[in-house]
């Protein structure tokens, strides 16, 4: 018996995915296709009846300018919304703000691909005063220095969203709400790893596109009872999946 | 001493406005004029120094993407936010989306002002199964009946708004936080009747105008150690409020 629905969305197109730049914990904005994504977001949502109950955003404007088009798509810009850190982005640490095929070209295919998708390597730490640290953004002010990653990778990422998941968006769910989680990449991905029993290996292939609603209807176990869940255009989100992984050739 | 700061923030021009129409409930959106003051708004915050840490909204889309748009332009899109709709505007019963002007003409003067501004006299109420009943709303939908006005004078906007004052907004100031609270017209005359002590006759008087930044500064009894609020761009506060006054004519 499906008890509550989950609703994952990724953000649009960001000013930094355009020009292949690694983004992590940098708050940079929508571009222009990246709010159209949003919106088509949006009226996939309406067009199979889906009507998230509630939102939970991570504290990154890509992903909440992302929320605010498609939930105005659907007149449901009303609807109560929690935001955490805990949803954001992987933090690429001194990968941040560096082209994806200069890294390639400069470390290599191995090392990029660890970097990128391996799940328990993360880059190389960015230091507390460098350029884009969060250590001094109003929005982690009231997080202690041991909460602010200065690199990550996904596991690190799992750990940190999943005390967000069972609190907040579990008793959500639990209460037979439809839930829309409005993030990253790899927020997401951990997320999918989670509720999809994902190996630590096989994640490395798993890529979610972005502006595709992709839905979970979940059990009384918070099991998946569409494992991998549905995508609301299964053809798009084939062929930006394989875009997505071709992305730094 | 101050314990917390509150900004008051009157959503912009919208379409119904710019029409002369009674709105009320009605979800009607921000025209191109009051998107433009939302975001004169955020950059008045920002001039200001003025940085909310958290925002309450109703659940109407004029004040919601009046602090979507006031946040951006505050690089604040993060902050918590809580909606209720214990701060929409008044119900405005059977005049909703009737011309003012026309209702002015067809009632009179006396009449007319009875309904716009008199504390206790609620215009005609609107039927429940009539164009723009809220009992259709699904952002309602947990609303017992006899939570959902048919008509509202400001006494019951009062009445409506202080739990949600007193439960929701009050924690926030005590935390020493400045609280943005994006609303109406009337639900923030409600909140500035009570914050002042304003009588039930002089409250008839008292209009706040849209997209201008009013500041309270609020001592440990939540008693304004700068009465009446400070308008940050005060001519243009003056200027608005005349406008306002003029209205129906």
């Amino acid at each position: 018996m499906t008890i509550g629905t989950l609703v994952l969305l990724r953000h649009g197109e960001s000013e930094w995915n355009a020009k292949n730049l690694f983004t992590g914990w940098v708050d940079v904005d929508l571009n222009a296709k990246g709010e159209d994504e949003a919106r088509r977001g949006g009226e996939l949502l309406k067009e199979a009846g889906l009507l998230p109950d509630v939102l939970h955003t991570s504290v990154l404007r890509r992903a909440i300018r992302t929320s605010v088009i498609a939930l105005d798509a659907l007149d449901r810009l009303w609807i109560p919304v929690t935001r955490s850190w805990r949803l954001n982005e992987r933090h690429y640490g001194a990968l941040q703000g560096k082209n994806k095929k200069q890294t390639l070209d400069e470390f290599g295919e191995e090392q990029f691909m660890l970097w990128r998708r391996s799940y328990d390597t993360p880059p190389p730490p960015l230091e507390r005063d460098a350029e884009w640290s969060q250590f001094a953004d109003p929005r982690y002010a009231s997080l202690p220095p041991e909460l602010r990653p200065q690199t990550e990778c996904l596991k690190d990422v799992l750990a940190r969203a999943l005390p967000y998941w069972y609190d907040s968006i579990v008793p959500d769910l639990q209460a037979g709400k439809t839930v829309l989680v409005a993030a990253h990449g790899n927020s997401l991905r951990a997320v999918v790893k989670h509720l999809d029993g994902v190996s630590d290996e096989a994640i490395a292939g798993l890529n979610i596109p972005t502006g595709i609603p992709l839905r979970y209807d979940l059990d009384e176990d918070l099991r998946p009872t569409n494992p991998g869940g549905t995508y609301l255009d299964p053809e798009a989100a084939k062929e930006a999946v394989a875009a997505v992984a071709n992305q730094g050739r």
